[in-house]
């Protein structure tokens, strides 16, 4: 089958969606998230590839703290606006409810089921983004979305981009296990 | 409604499931990579989270260069299985047909429809983990995943991984569309 070397900004992973909260002028601001990944085990740090022209930026720039908030599919119009206006024209500081946890400039989302805060550890510059690893401060959540005292992704309902389509989906059907799947197809490579 | 603070080790977010290859011993090696995301726009660049106690980690010090390829729904055992087995111990070269691109130490895998080749640009070194940002040199995949020349999620089918159920995710339903909905909750705002 040929090969067919693609436009490179077409790539089509599949990107979890998130809110990156901030403190821009001592207000919260926030801004839709899809570059972000955990970068590190112990202690547990996440990073968020922030383009260099967002107020997001400067603002983390400026505190050294964040939040990452997990939306739910229910919250898609919302999420998307706040990727779409910059918080160097609109004030979105009252688009949520807010609460802190240890950190004051890393403004955690009352609507969003799972809310993390970052301190900011170091700060990788690229051409045009900066990549700011973050440790978890502490991750915040409620009873109602939680199983056996666990986050459950089928109560949080997260979702998900895709690009160059630009569509927002739900996680659909179980097609494995982890650490299970592999596990088997190792024992049938033995056979 | 009460926060609870909660293990740190829990904090569900879904991840795009890829296989990371890279050259070990002079020969393909991989493993199951979900520490992924997009790092800057222009060059297009990544970065991945690998363990320090990981052969790929060394594979890619050594070599300067990697591949991120996406496995489709129908690969979830094998994918599963590059995780939990070390190129240390057990050689998976020959798990997969592979090709190569520019790079010729980024194995290619031919059974996912998508195949990404890095040139390695900063390796970022934390606690247990490098963060390894490469810069994309091509991307790969076949007419039959395209629609209209760019990949088509719904024809590469990708899947999630969600912790800590350890669960691996299709894509389910479109709940919305990037900069679309955001711009009709927008215009809500002025009513």
């Amino acid at each position: 089958m040929e090969k067919i070397a693609i436009d490179m900004n077409h790539f089509c992973l599949p990107w979890v969606q998130t809110i990156l909260g901030t403190h821009l002028n001592d207000k919260p601001n926030f801004m839709a998230l899809d570059w972000v990944t955990r970068v590190n085990y112990k202690p547990v740090m996440m990073g968020a590839g922030v383009n260099k022209g967002n107020a997001s930026h400067d603002a983390i720039m400026d505190t050294g703290e964040f939040s990452i908030n997990i939306p739910t599919v229910d919250m898609v119009g919302v999420t998307d606006y706040v990727g779409i206006v910059s918080g160097k024209k609109t004030d979105k500081s009252s688009l949520f409810r807010v609460f802190y946890g240890e950190l004051k400039k890393a403004p955690l989302i009352e609507e969003c089921p799972l809310r993390i805060e970052f301190r900011l550890v170091q700060t990788v510059d690229l051409p045009t983004n900066s990549f700011f690893i973050g440790e978890m401060i502490n991750a915040y959540s409620e009873e109602r979305f939680l199983t056996d005292g666990k986050p459950d992704v089928e109560k949080i309902r997260p979702f998900i981009l895709t690009m160059p389509d630009n569509r927002f989906w739900a996680l659909g059907n179980v097609v494995g296990h982890a650490w299970k799947d592999g596990a088997a197809f190792r024992e049938d490579l033995k056979k």
